[in-house]
């Protein structure tokens, strides 16, 4: 058997044991694991966030791997622990939405995680990132079929989409989906939906911020904000150098309008 | 041989190469480890916080695997490089008290390391991390016995253990271990000594605030404080999606009261 | 073959999945490698940064090891990628200076990377380091010649070192290259350059503090500033368990004096 790769994505940040903690706890069930950190910097409780990051990495990952994401607010209440498959890759986290950028575009089976029998025991009601999603994850690494560990479901969490809406025309409101480390504004306008931007003239607007101009790189404007299609096909407002998150007081969430004309 | 897990905890931060040249040398020597990060946010030159991290995240571990645990302001000084074995794996540290909530609880042991035949040369006075803990911690992954490493020792320090004074028939004073990443204050009371409080009547106190509420999950209660067994088993007072170290403005080693009747 | 090693350098923090995507890239095309982080935590854009975290760790690595450097301001403009053969490892990132406190050290062969066969396709115009640096390291630690990437060039680009100057017979202006977790400032004198200080009267000047003093080890002196000899060999300015750089309000670049006699 190859290596099995096994990533982590959560809120756990990294100046605590827990993300070594999981990590020990994989590593004795499946010591051969290659295990990657996506980012355990999720904000803590954002699921829209972790759903944001695991969706933007795992395309980036080879068939087979096993992806472990836990942004879990209700841990130890009722909310099911899912494991999905798509894309030739498996996932497991809580049944709160932090999958589903993932399978509102692919093709996907998700399964209720119920068989104890795969669980770190005693299961805590507080860690069930070291209890249940590690230990699930490391047995589906090391070759236990996905369906051993439960029934499939389609009763799973729907949430609603932070898609733009279209509000006039050639209008749609949409909104910052992340404002990441170099303070460029990802919006949830996808070359998909709106393509050829550059062909046609438009505007991004951020509360009283305009922004016309679509750039091919990062250095090929001057001084002021531009869009750009960033690296997983979102429009991006962005400043060469310098942070658009700063110079536009904007963050995850805020409103960004789309006019197309 | 199968591929033996090394980890790593220290104050060093991630923000400088200090990390990664350690794990440089660790992978010199042992190519086949298996490298997992407990934490490196100890706050700089905090023993007791280390101590912590390590002594909660062991056990997670399986059997055989080598700790390093660098948090070190005497480097350079007189003070010595030890080698512990407990619980079936082994630990590797400065004699300044960062084992020693390990070695409180398990047989253990312990070396002084004095063969320089398995430190990294020369040795610099500021980065034992480097030269001493990291290329040992290698050579034993590897399969030097720690016999090899020094002489045993039952001297090494003992620090005074923050467990909870008893003040009054049914109080104790006790105190903060560390306020994690969620803001949970987990505190030196552990289940093992106060069992049962869900069946008393009790009262938490921290400063002016009072917490008289056990729950079984961050979910169960409204928006106030609550204490909760915490995943390593202490008792932890917390608030639900919601910061208890900000709410009470308490810290790493703040008093908290415990009353029971 | 050996586990082949694989470390990255890069400013892109660990708050998004940047770093994620780059090691499901590389792990897809050599499954492996054993992936060591040296820091993600460069300053955004801060190239003489990136140049000297990497310039510290590669002597603590093996022979064959293959090192990813992306602080990559220029990314997707013509600034070319280049491919270096050093001390018998192997640097991968942008022709920018960020590799060059290595070739200015070590004998070193040079090439750029043209050979589009091993990028990730499509190539982004804004994440190279998932797009073309990771994809043709991974190829590399794989076991592809280095001259299957492009041709020898010796056109790279050499910045201006931060070396001291001299301004009189015994005095030099130099600067602090990091400020280090510790608050240590690391200074661009060296010990190769400036032996035996400590047989010497001597004065290290950063504004109006000076600093006469050279310490063995952080505790040997008072509660003061002193000059130490720090890992890598630069003279540092340093304070017991406690920050030089906020004492000073010095950090990265700030001019140092050095003045013997």
């Amino acid at each position: 058997m190859p290596q099995p790769i096994l990533t982590l994505t959560t809120d756990f940040a990294l100046s605590d044991h827990y993300v070594g903690a999981m990590k020990g706890v994989i590593l004795g069930i499946c010591p051969k694991a290659q295990i990657v950190d996506i980012t355990h910097e999720i904000g803590a409780y954002q699921i829209t966030e972790g759903a944001f990051a695991i969706a933007q990495a795992y395309r980036c990952f080879p068939k087979g791997t096993v992806h472990v994401v836990v942004v879990d607010p209700g841990v130890g209440t009722a909310r099911r622990p899912i494991l999905m498959e798509a894309a030739g890759q498996r996932f497991i986290g809580p049944d709160n939405g932090v999958l589903s950028m993932i399978y509102a575009r692919e093709k996907s089976k998700i399964r209720v995680i119920s068989n104890e029998k795969y669980f770190r025991k005693p299961v805590s009601t507080t860690f069930h990132g070291r209890d249940i999603f590690s230990p699930v994850a490391a047995h589906v690494a090391a070759g236990i079929a996905p369906a051993k560990m439960g029934k499939l479901v389609d009763d799973y969490l729907r949430p609603a989409f932070q898609n733009p809406v279209q509000v006039g025309k050639r209008r749609w409101n949409g909104q910052v989906l992340k404002a990441d480390r170099f303070g460029n504004l990802v919006t949830n306008f996808h070359t998909d939906d709106f393509p050829d931007l550059d062909r046609k003239t438009f505007v991004f607007r951020l509360g009283p911020h305009e922004v016309k101009v679509l750039a091919k790189n990062y250095a090929e404007t001057g001084s002021g904000l531009f869009a750009i299609v960033g690296s997983s096909g979102y429009y991006e407002i962005s400043m060469n150098q310098s942070s658009a998150a700063k110079a536009t007081g904007c963050a995850s969430e805020s409103p960004v309008e789309l006019a197309v004309w």
